[in-house]
């Protein structure tokens, strides 16, 4: 999608260690109108791979809220983030997993109420990176716990030196990243629109 | 709003000691329909008290950024989320307050990085509850540290019976509700839509 490869050009910021800063327009500010059209990308991307009939967008907090929300008004289906802790409004017996944090280190959960998760939903999974993957596996582990069918998977930005669609290919289902770090060094950033985005995984390795 | 206070009659449920569960459509699922409307809401009724030239919307994490992304889009305003631990791509030297957390107990930092929130910004402030006004002000305080001006306040929810109104009324700012709770008892949740909504904090007490 150029208009966020464009902007990760101008705006991005190599901070080392495979860090990426974009906190101007994905991580601490929102473009609207970036969003809304990152979105409005998920929705036409997936519906041209066959994914129709979602009933609900999945992501987790916090990051993943702004993209997975404008997917969902893009598919006009629900969205329900993944909580890190259980507010005192979720009832137990909930979904769980685990899984690393990237940018702040140590385990995260993630829990997800019954409630809004259930056996006949068709979920779409959209977060705002695929680095390593461990994240969207530990999503796709609550989609799985559900009994719901895991669709597709949509990320903003794929880091795609880390590995994680490999770590994603089992389970099968196809993944759309909306721009590509192919490379972060000294140098600086190297990314691109994916020219074989809509592929299934197995179609789609590096 | 009347689509709002149908939905917190139908769906929301009183916990007991204060505490609202609006996880179905606001606090862990999001229904994208009206989030999209509370959002045009809250730029329809800010215009109409005269409030314009917003450059910036703020909220907290986690379940601000929705209702704030909307109104973003809908005034076409980048939306600056305050966020609860500082990520390692955050500088230091940042816009700092604390706030008693109503749902989770304890204490919550809340951080802007002064690459997003400027001294010639106008902003409106944006976040799910209204309850004792305190996370309101925390985040007063990160727009007053920048310099930036304070602009009007939005809740979706205000519950009224916790005085956090007069306790922002020094701010000045306009404050407007979507959904106002009179009560929450073991008869039920009374729940209206503000008659009076719109008018200057001083005009506006109960």
């Amino acid at each position: 999608m150029n208009a966020l490869v464009e902007r990760i050009r101008r705006e991005g910021r190599n901070l080392g260690r495979g860090i990426l800063k974009v906190d101007g327009f994905i991580n601490h500010q929102l473009d609207p109108v970036l969003t809304q059209a990152m979105g409005a990308e998920f929705a036409r991307r997936f519906a041209a791979l066959g994914v129709t009939g979602i009933t609900k967008v999945i992501t987790a907090e916090v990051s993943g809220i702004a993209p997975a929300l404008a997917t969902g008004m893009a598919l006009n289906a629900p969205v329900v983030y993944a909580r890190k802790t259980r507010p005192i409004t979720m009832h137990t017996g909930v979904y769980h997993a685990q899984a690393p944090s990237h940018t702040k280190g140590g385990i995260v959960d993630l829990i997800v109420s019954p409630e809004y998760l259930l056996p006949s939903d068709r979920v779409l999974l959209i977060d705002d990176f695929l680095a390593s993957g461990q994240t969207i596996a530990a999503l796709a582990s609550l989609i799985q716990q559900s009994g719901a069918t895991l669709c597709g998977i949509g990320c903003l930005i794929e880091k795609r030196f880390e590995g994680g669609r490999q770590t994603l290919a089992h389970l099968q289902a196809p993944i759309v990243s909306l721009a590509i770090i192919e490379q972060m060094d000294e140098t600086g950033i190297v990314v691109c629109a994916p020219a074989d985005e809509g592929q299934t995984p197995d179609n789609n390795q590096v």
